[in-house]
């Protein structure tokens, strides 16, 4: 673990760079000012030249960024340089839009397998995955190496997941469900709740009353 | 709007603690104190306690907070006091994920309709919404006055769909097409990329490498 720490909306924002990074190359741009990154994803070009920062000297003064290396770097300093596979649990609806997401394939993860406990649920096809049981987790991590387990269970069943994944070998977790989860400092876990977003929405509007 | 600026990443605290209170509501619960809060989300009691300071004096010194005023005042800053009527476009599993996810009703956004512009997606059942045909936009939009719109469309259709919602008078956008949308200042935008989630895992997976 490098001793410093990286505010989170730092990461957020890299992951946007990249991504209109991957816009301009797709444009055949070569270079790019941090003013123009600044301009195409909607924060300040100062922004971009601090979160850049933490990591170091890019770009020239007065000729910008080459696109095509600073992608790769954001996207080596991400962690995208390499692909991690990952498993879902949970095929209702939201795991089922999670598994035929295109975008998590194209960012680098591997979604290897998704597993459910209801019988009327397993076998059914997600794209090119098989909604597989629940019973197949222990194997399926070993198999197939995966460090990331993605829980979109109901909330009385998330922990008992979580902790299973755990004892599979899973490093990470990326948690759907309301539960708060607990799990040893040595895993990396992070909270996705869809309606928190709606929330920044409608407080924003408040305030705009 | 006020004067001063809420950090984004306090809005989304205020939102975690606010669910917190609630869940010790259930419990009975009748005060607690910020390092319960800071325990129960896993935060610092500091974090929790200037996070609160943004908003003025919540609590009493040496006996905390009254968790059900705590609870509706906070309720109350994020523009959760009432109800936002909402409108997903897009039917598509990530669109009908979010027809029927339970947390968006749970904390006061009424989905009022979800379109397609699919005939063969029109007309199916999720939950209590019928899938109806993207011409009648407009017509619904103004009929359940719905001030906060959902993009769930494909990337190339996204921009399209957020003018069709902002001439229907719709004042937010949540989008989670990978399209950078252009709206006019006035306007709540929030992008929303899943990726971005399992980025932040990989990114924390990557330092300990």
């Amino acid at each position: 673990m490098k001793a410093f720490k990286i505010p989170e909306a730092t990461v957020m924002r890299l992951s946007i760079y990249s991504r209109y990074l991957h816009q301009l190359m797709d444009e055949g741009e070569d270079t790019v000012s941090s003013g123009e990154i600044a301009n195409g994803v909607g924060v300040s070009s100062a922004q971009v030249r601090k979160d850049l920062a933490y990591f170091g000297e890019f770009g020239t003064r007065g000729v910008g960024y080459k696109v095509s290396e600073l992608y790769l770097q954001l996207m080596k300093i991400l962690g995208l340089d390499h692909r991690w596979n990952t498993i879902i649990v949970g095929a209702g609806k939201l795991g089922s839009a999670l598994a035929l997401y295109q975008g998590f394939s194209d960012r680098g993860f591997n979604i290897c397998a998704i597993l459910d406990i209801n019988p009327a649920i397993i076998g059914n096809q997600l794209g090119n995955l098989e909604v597989q049981s629940l019973d197949q987790l222990s194997s399926l991590v070993g198999q197939h190496q995966i460090q990331i387990g993605v829980i979109a269970v109901p909330a009385n069943h998330a922990q008992d997941v979580t902790e299973q994944l755990l004892q599979a070998g899973v490093k990470a977790i990326l948690n759907f469900s309301p539960r708060v989860l607990k799990v040893t400092p040595d895993i990396v876990l992070r909270n996705v709740d869809l309606s928190v977003n709606l929330e920044i929405l409608s407080f924003n509007l408040a305030l705009n009353r």
